[in-house]
């Protein structure tokens, strides 16, 4: 049946030769019969494109590979597998298109482009009997999308917990171990390359939003779109909440979660939560042992239980080893046929449940007034919206000013009690400031 | 080019009806729209193999199903996939082969037979165009085995390094934190269901073995039997073998690990090295947090980086979820045709070093005579053999006996030596006991 006979190269396109292009180049010009011996012919890297072709590269590439046409890898009818690693939503999303209307099986890295036109692209491709991969969109190390897809496929999935953005774990590690303060922590991200010059995408959340809507979206079947997720980033912690925490047994992580509530009709259309936000997460579980710029997914499955897997997020090997990992799968599909597919659809209906609905305890600390009265007076606003306290710890009393700060962990309340609580106690006379509303998830 | 229209059932033959078989079983008769959505067509459970047909199963098998007869399954056509969850080498190698033999496609939970017959049986599946897959051979919620052939598949490995065996690690986490010693760990674990009533094969590491038998074959490509591989169990492990290292910073797990050396040739044919024994592993590392019945593999890839999944390594569920998600990945591939096949094969060929040229650090813990000099005559022996000592605990002196337990720590030095120098000062009159040889694998 099948027969390794006919050797013929499988002809890639390359769209993008920065850090990660390079890798995946240097990996088809430098490893070709590693590759090859994984897919049973040769890979063949026909094409790259980029931008600025005099650029020195650092890689050998055969005369006339490089192209600053798309034209040259979009219409060459020699090419089967187009791989963009260029980023962002535009050109991109229009050479995906343009490369599956065409016939061609596709790979990409581009998490903004599957978290927004991932449903769309992927019934292209389908209906087109073609492979669209997409791997390096999340967590470059981390085979995550493969096992969901794959190995895991077996499973119905009631939640997705994950580290995945690596500047924040970063700089949420250092806070934490070696004190070092939010400002402090990103401006040595940037020097180490961790983050970029403008870190608004990574340090406000964008980032972890596209990823979580891209495995939320595979893990429930389920079109979870950016917008749907509620986001915060982590530049308001201050190094108060890390210390607190800790002596509470727990870490600050930036988690992106999404859950999925049993339905009613076998759980087939519960409601959807997700969330991307700094939070508390007990010190000895293994999410919260994620330090660094290592990422973290955790799935529950119906029969597998919790799966975590750990690993490096970003850079050019993990990216490249996803990447091409992918393109393996492609060219082994291509070696027998047709690519199977999996039958799985992404529906765009079912609920999705309001941040205000989130019902889980909650870590405050306030500055207030340090004089007698003043605890009872907060406790009387929580208990008037049914938020039962769990612990109160009172700290760093200024007797200058006469101000004390308190950290007030919660039993598990709704979301939106805690936010009217918070505003009517800040109306409060006797409290200064409220520093922090962080959610603890257990 | 990808047509579901042909909607005729995959008819799946099972070979076994237990723990795991029962597990199947209720997915496919259950949950078949779950699996028809993921697959495109519906997989149909068409026979399964008993001994006892008489026994009551919790299930509700359609009439007809239930055969005692293995030819019923091997010797109809109609069955295009055989699923193998008998366990043990015989007769389900005998099964296995029966089936590739055949043209059927198989999945198979055995460690056993996968790690001494795995080699020859991919072979036979490779030849006759068939898929044998075996994720449910090791760490059952865990998809190391997809992830090896597949999504890492860009990767060459250099180590494999694992807590593969649930029920010592259990056994290893009471001694560790709630100071059981190993005898009433065990009947507790026994009690639980956790090991079995003769637990030789989990507690002196014939489990591991084969699980690091079949991740070592698969990572490197390379044939690793089970003999190849040095094996201690961990019945000699005293609580104060915990104490201790717990004080030097570092938890004690039953480790399985396979590392493979640079070769001359770039790699190509490095020597192996396997290993699976009780041995100290910083508490701070993730694979030293992993606690209970819980697995982890980590695997070390040239371009992913240190790569680690964690969950349940056994139980129905997990396993069921491996074998369930190695069916729909068949299936997937009978929807379209031929099914694409890893090309890599396993090399019968390289050398494999033996446990005497280990390169470790070593936690050594004797029973002395407490007097002076006694350390000074065990370091001049440990010296002899170039072997440099980096910690001395004195603990536990007993007055009244004159003697004293002492732990040293060394540096990374040679096993033959280490074997050599203990032989050495177990003669000294001084030296009462060696208690405790255990590796450290920072």
């Amino acid at each position: 049946m099948n027969s390794f006979s006919d050797n013929k190269p499988v002809n890639v396109g390359l769209l993008g030769l920065g850090v990660v292009g390079g890798g995946v180049a240097e990996a088809l010009l430098e490893q070709p019969h590693a590759i090859a011996g994984q897919v049973g012919r040769p890979v063949h890297l026909k094409k790259a494109l980029v931008r600025d072709p005099s650029r020195n590269r650092d890689l050998f590439l055969p005369p006339g590979v490089i192209t600053t046409n798309p034209e040259d890898i979009l219409a060459d009818p020699e090419i089967s597998v187009v791989v963009e690693v260029i980023g962002g939503e535009d050109p991109a999303a229009r050479y995906l298109e343009g490369a599956l209307a065409g016939g061609k099986h596709v790979v990409t890295a581009n998490k903004e482009v599957m978290a927004k036109r991932g449903p769309e692209l992927l019934s292209l491709a389908r209906e087109n009997g073609l492979n669209l991969l997409y791997e390096a969109s999340v967590g470059g190390g981390i085979p995550i999308i493969g096992c969901l897809s794959r190995e895991l496929a077996a499973n119905r999935f009631r939640s997705v917990r994950s580290i995945i953005n690596g500047t924040t774990n970063y700089i949420l590690t250092r806070m934490a171990n070696d004190h070092t303060d939010f400002s402090l922590a990103l401006a040595e991200a940037q020097e180490r390359g961790y983050a970029e010059a403008d870190p608004t995408n990574d340090v406000e959340g964008y980032d972890a939003v596209y990823k979580l809507s891209i495995l939320a979206g595979l893990a429930f079947q389920r079109r979870v779109a950016p917008q749907d997720i509620y986001r915060e980033g982590i530049g308001r912690l201050q190094l108060q909440d890390f210390r607190y925490a800790h002596e509470l047994g727990y870490a600050i992580k930036s988690l992106a979660i999404a859950t999925r509530e049993d339905g009613a009709d076998n759980g087939a259309d519960g409601a959807i939560q997700a969330r991307v936000y700094p939070a508390l997460i007990p010190q000895d579980t293994m999410l919260g042992k994620v330090d660094g710029v290592y990422n973290a997914v955790e799935v529950e499955g119906s029969l597998c239980g919790q799966v975590l897997i750990h690993g490096r997020g970003a850079g050019r090997g993990p990216t490249t080893s996803a990447v091409v990992g992918d393109l393996i799968e492609i060219a082994r599909n291509l070696q027998t046929g047709p690519c199977p597919l999996p039958a799985g659809t992404i529906e765009e209906s079912g609920s999705i449940r309001s941040i205000d609905d989130l019902v889980c305890k909650y870590f405050l600390r306030l500055n207030i007034a340090d004089r007698p009265g003043v605890l009872a007076q907060i406790a009387r606003i929580l208990g008037e919206q049914d938020i039962s306290i769990a612990s109160v710890l009172q700290k760093d009393a200024d007797p200058a000013a006469q101000t004390a700060e308190i950290v007030i962990t919660t039993h598990p309340a709704r979301e939106s009690s805690v936010q009217k609580s918070l505003k009517l106690a800040a109306e409060l006379e006797v409290v200064q400031e409220i520093n922090s509303l962080l959610r603890i998830e257990d």
